[in-house]
């Protein structure tokens, strides 16, 4: 008899997968930026990995693995791009695709990153038929809607990253200002993830108090204390930060984490993520831009609408039909 | 249209149960510390609660929810012991029972427990046909055994809350001769829970140093120092607790939701519980009794062989022999 | 050599006071609630507690002992009312008081917990000179009044935990209606903690959209949906769970905590405490409100004027003249 | 009026250290890795970094601050070296050091080391005279030594991460071949963090059982179950990772926040790290290596002896006579 059977009598079987078990597609910077923050906060205690990059993703798995004390969890990856390993997952976490060659068009890039989405999302769906995908990879609103159309799934099962970190880069300068910590000032950013976002003004407030009602003129150029420039500071907040240090990670991957934990604990907590906006907001094709989502198991429960001004209305639609316009010309 | 309907669209329905849910039965100060216990430690997001005196279950729902705000959590009781609050639960935690009344036989006070465990266990399973159910009412191992026999659950999936807390609080005080952690001090108490428990002298070791290799006499009458003592403290300790607050809960709150949160995480930690111990040991009976147990989504996977000195065999066998003596009187 | 002698070298002294240290005085079912939720949330590794009652006091100190291996905090209680337990302690807590005879009258009351006060304050600041008071034995708002005189500290490290839990009520209420997490939801119950409470309906938002601009009766006697019957809900809350169970501890304990957090992180979160108001809201007299207040290490760094409507301002006034009759009437 | 005083009155001055204050020097992966597990895991509320690499360090605050929002926590950076950043701070982990150059012997690599070291550690114990310091640069054991001879510190409050990750390695082999969790698996790896590390069998136990009292051939050339292949793979598990992703840098970040998290929280865990063991094991120079030692707020409060056999011993000499040589030849 060796060891382990003198050790132990074996009463039933182990199982294999956690009750709150995610998926995260891609080991790059912002892919593990994701799986190590989903970790490291106890979001959950069961994380697959997938990547075409097979010796990254196994150096990246026994990294992990060797710190296992520490995270009490269940780290996995499949080798080769098998997705056997992702076999029910609650959430999927997409952060795969290419970047944009010098001098490529919108198009070309959605269409590239359309063909590596085909070899993921059905596979994904496939051996966790009943999960909510997030979608990472950029440009985020359009290819959370590529996501969707290729998952097959509700629209609820199906959002994006898209706003969440602009609109935590949001609160933590308006914070700054303030001195007061960053969950306690309330503001967000909406619709386009990315140069062309709206930021709501109108909806601002600290302790209870918004903004607009100190300062009427606040986000408008005619503010003399310019408030409106922290909305360029949060547009321009990736750019900087990729000069300095070549790429971004943590708080993209924090960011995922709070949308994964909100979802996993059916939280019914709001948050600004990407979701089919067809019929709000004067929109009326089926595009994807961020709006404060109820989030819980079910993927998104709730659109609230942000009763948004008329500008604010019309940088939506502006989006939105660029949206259309690009997505008319994808190759599924 | 109303504020409501003005403010958000819903998209999809609610889900009802979360993934990790569990239920209390019992709304005593026991069935509260664990409730409150796996609330605040975050072990569940979704906690039901069962109890016949619906005036005091109901008043510990709304202060519950009350706190909601800082426990992010759903919390739910059911009125007249309806048991379909429960449904969907991953594990059961049984801390309902009568107390012994003056003069009455152990065999009279099983028997009355029994009769409060057959309303109670067939409607958890029923509701919750998967469920784990971890048994916290007194005598502990005793009525784990009945809690199996009403189940119809294999024998992994019912254990006891058993010596976790008796081995808290042998590990505790010997960390305290030491002045290190007690997280740091690895000892058992296995066997009965209660008076005849087992301290398994043999297996007490400290960074990885066993005492016994330094005391050879530690745990006997001989040893000059009396590190014997601290197995009386640990049988003594509920009753001197007892003597000065009238009650216990806080303690094992806590044991029962490091047991729970081992299985709904997955986890393989081993903890000592109660289990079916039949042919472990020299034991040839179908008893219920605490042993180091590897804990998973599954309950119990396997279970370790102590390796005990024929002393502390002896014990067991005894702790053995008097339950199947108790259990032969018990009327299912 | 004994078997400490052989299993380790003393390098240097065991520090005996964690940089984290809270101190609870009054281990009755708020106190404990208030150090179960400190310790179990991890808000404090280190909690001393205080009570007269020295047998209650030494049972919940043994009971909270047996379960460190679960808790990886030091818990301390000071013999026969001895103080020096609580030395370097940041935050103190104080639950301790007597409570309304039948037709007892509100001063005398007050003068009797004053009298209690008396016995506690000048010990803790003697102890702890650096410390921050949290003052939770009722009539709230008066005795953090009484404690911050006999204190002699500055009025910014000593506040009352005031209307923080009126307001999770009124969050939790809220959300209810809605169908959304009460962290979602943004409202602030102000001024006297209990019946003459002021809840701002102006502020509350969710999802960065104010209520009032949906439905701009919400809050008034004119709203057909009857918003302001939650306000009622609020003030009622505790007599009704006080009716079910005969006393309320969950949500203050945990309200508690998340204001001791704040404050030991040195977070500048915005939390609804009672402070010193004199100057605000038109208020002329030394009287002690709750106002939506930055906490850190060093108190309440700020107060956010909340802009009241000038019927809010009305309750204000009338609840601080109310306050500044009692306690000109109290021998200090 | 500006909004932020419509806004809010300030009460009292905002603090700007925070008591559990963390310095970070070295901005690269090892020491972001630190960085992010400390503060995802919530072990401090407050880091500070320090890199002589401006851009990248500034790069990495702000990624982080743009997190803030899910971290709760402070953060800064000194800009240009500015080490006024670190004041205060509690626990300093340095990262910072360069890397074996082709064909460079030990003592040039070790002097090169010192010669960062000098301008680091002066630095640190200027600005926080209290701290303890955590030494991760490699080789770490000599540049431990390195380290407190420049602080001037006493030899409690200067460690090395030594073998806290060898350890947790070791613990994750053996479970994965028990299928129980490596927090129920106790293990320890002492002596050189390195090729030369001392794994101790006759300490490895699980659940109680010793496994050399099941296969008293364990860890020996003469077990037919060849466990000692375990310690190879410990030895090689960092030059697998770097293999294949390049480097390593997430157990090594979890491995110090554990470290720092027992320092902090003053838990006196026992943990291995690399000590100043002169005098113990038959060890009669001044050498750090690891030994299973006591953390808590004043560094090292005690060193177990791990009763090693001769053989262990043998080596534990032979690492320190080659640390002593090397150590002689250094320049300070």
């Amino acid at each position: 008899m060796g060891t382990k059977d003198l050790l132990m009598n074996i009463i039933s079987e182990t199982c294999d997968t956690n009750i709150d078990k995610v998926t995260v597609v891609g080991t790059g910077d912002v892919g593990m930026a994701c799986v190590f923050s989903i970790l490291a906060q106890g979001v959950s205690s069961d994380v697959a990995m997938v990547d075409l990059n097979e010796n990254k993703m196994m150096g990246e798995l026994m990294d992990l693995e060797h710190g296992r004390l520490f995270l009490n969890a269940k780290i996995s990856a499949g080798k080769g791009n098998d997705y056997s390993v992702t076999a029910g997952s609650k959430v999927c976490v997409i952060t795969a695709g290419v970047r944009q060659k010098e001098g490529e068009s919108r198009l070309d890039l959605v269409q590239r990153n359309t063909d590596v989405l085909k070899a993921i999302v059905p596979n994904l769906v496939k051996y966790s038929p009943d999960t909510i995908l997030i979608v990472v990879s950029n440009p985020a609103d359009i290819l959370t809607y590529v996501t969707w159309k290729l998952s097959g799934l509700p629209k609820h099962r199906v959002l994006g990253s898209g706003t969440n970190l602009d609109s935590s880069r949001f609160r933590l300068f308006i914070s700054q200002r303030l001195g007061v910590a960053p969950e306690s000032v309330h503001g967000w950013i909406l619709g386009e993830h990315g140069d062309s976002s709206v930021a709501v003004w109108s909806g601002v407030n600290v302790g209870g108090v918004r903004l607009k009602e100190l300062n009427p003129a606040i986000g408008t150029d005619n503010d003399p204390e310019n408030w409106k420039s922290i909305h360029k500071q949060v547009v321009d907040a990736a750019y900087e930060v990729i000069k300095l240090k070549g790429f971004t990670n943590w708080a993209i991957g924090l960011s995922v984490a709070s949308i994964t934990k909100s979802i996993l604990r059916n939280s019914n907590k709001i948050l600004p993520v990407s979701t089919y906006i067809k019929g709000m907001c004067g929109i009326e094709h089926e595009v994807f831009l961020s709006m404060p989502c109820t989030l819980g198991r079910n993927g998104i429960t709730s659109v609230i609408d942000p009763h948004l001004a008329e500008e604010e209305r019309c940088y939506m639609k502006f989006s939105a039909a660029k949206m259309v316009e690009t997505a008319s010309g994808i190759k599924f």
